[in-house]
């Protein structure tokens, strides 16, 4: 089972995908604060309304997050190319809801960058609200998992010490296709991987992640209240561009892949963002 | 001139402050990516609906910005306070729409922290959406002024380089009372100052801002779309608690104050948050 978030038309939609078609579920219109998932597992699929994934618009699983935090540094390898230490406490930082883009949306490379890199994620949607989740009880509140390429634009990312100009550039950072639900993703082996014009470049499988995902849960919602459909990128395994010997960065005409077993897979093209998109 | 927001009853409305009244403007619920300057200079006040502000439920100017971002280091002394160089562009970290409350909430100090600081600072609203703003038109999308106290949980920051656990607290920063327009404020002159337990903590004037607003709405615009409500709190002078020799921190009972002068003054009580808050 999974959920497919879409628009058709002017209206949204939330619905399980069959095959290769979408059915959506009877008034969801997205999954946010007052849709999560107890309204999700609720909703009556409605048959007559089955469409093909083909003719509808995807959109991220969740478009609009009150939050939507990432974890760097939470795979070893990853830890080792940057020379840092191994973090003894999650390292936080954010994107905006409007950093994110459905999963068939290409990368666009802003006309002020030359260096942006790809990070193949696992991503977490919340589906429960809460705050001060006790560590044993934090996998109730995830609604699904995801993929997602936590596009980041190196040469802003360290123009200082804190990392909020270089990850989160709007119509950034490919998410989806699919929601994919707790009990149907196995944790503690699913493989994720990157390829760049097909070669091999990020390679781990998440047992490997440091911080466990019920450890983020427990760990970000003692400072803010995790509500439905907030997101969590929970950080890349070793083999990003900018640590590679030589550097390698997304330019038009790339294509890159993230996928996670079970979970689906992302393949993006790179293009140099539309001129259209400056000043105004 | 100056905007109150506020609810009364179960609606929330934005007015013009009349001395000890708040008119309410015709059709502005709250300023946001819909209803921005444009809307709000041209709504008409309802004399008819005039209150008393004692009798309405104050509200953060803007209560639910799609981006609150905040600056550190943006005056000399406190780079020189904090040991670190001086930046050639701004640190940028940001808080959530849920850190933000009203001038007159009390500040909680969280049962897990013992080291939480004041940072008084000028906020600014945005007005006027716009990507890649030119900096010579960035004062344009101002629309308007407020006070906040960037309210740190030190003991969090400082657990990573990243600083969002630290800074993103939910319902930890007060900001407001009052929204001014740009106008009315003198940002080569005007004073900014803290007192906690009426002792002067903190001192100085906007004239001391390293990165000046325009060029704050300039840098951020590079990345990311400003739109009506968004937030960006301009960094905190010389003075802060976690600096001082003895350390400083607020602890329930401590009064704190953050003023500047023409835009306004919050006048925040500490108190231990309340113990319901804990785990649901």
């Amino acid at each position: 089972m999974s959920w497919l978030s879409y628009r058709r038309g002017d209206r949204t939609f939330v619905g399980l995908v069959d095959g290769e078609d979408v059915v959506p579920l009877e008034g969801v219109r997205r999954i946010d604060a007052g849709t999560g998932a107890e309204a999700l597992r609720a909703a009556r699929p409605l048959a007559s309304e089955r469409v093909p994934i083909a003719e509808v618009e995807l959109l991220p699983p969740s478009w609009a997050p009150e939050r939507v935090l990432c974890v760097g540094l939470n795979y070893d390898e990853h830890i080792a190319e940057t020379g840092r230490e191994r973090p003894t406490y999650p390292v936080l930082f954010p994107k905006f809801a409007s950093s994110l883009i459905a999963a068939d949306r290409p990368i666009a490379v802003p006309p002020e960058s030359q260096q942006v890199d790809y990070e193949g994620e696992l991503a977490v949607v919340v589906g429960t609200a809460g705050r001060r989740i006790p560590v044993e009880r934090a996998a109730d509140h995830v609604l699904g998992y995801t993929v997602a390429n936590d596009v980041t634009v190196r040469d802003f990312q360290y123009r200082t010490h804190q990392w909020v100009q270089g990850k989160a550039w709007d119509a950034s950072t490919p998410i989806g296709p699919v929601l994919v639900p707790p009990e149907e993703v196995d944790l503690a082996s699913a493989g994720i991987r990157t390829t760049v014009d097909g070669e091999l470049v990020q390679e781990s499988d998440l047992s490997h992640l440091i911080f466990s995902v019920p450890e983020l849960i427990a760990t970000i919602s003692v400072f803010t209240e995790l509500r439905p459909g907030d997101v969590i990128l929970t950080g890349t395994p070793g083999g990003v561009g900018f640590r590679r010997e030589p550097k390698l960065f997304l330019v038009p005409g790339t294509a890159v892949s993230v996928e996670v077993d079970g979970v689906g897979r992302i393949d993006s093209r790179v293009v140099a963002e539309p001129t259209g998109a400056s000043p105004r």
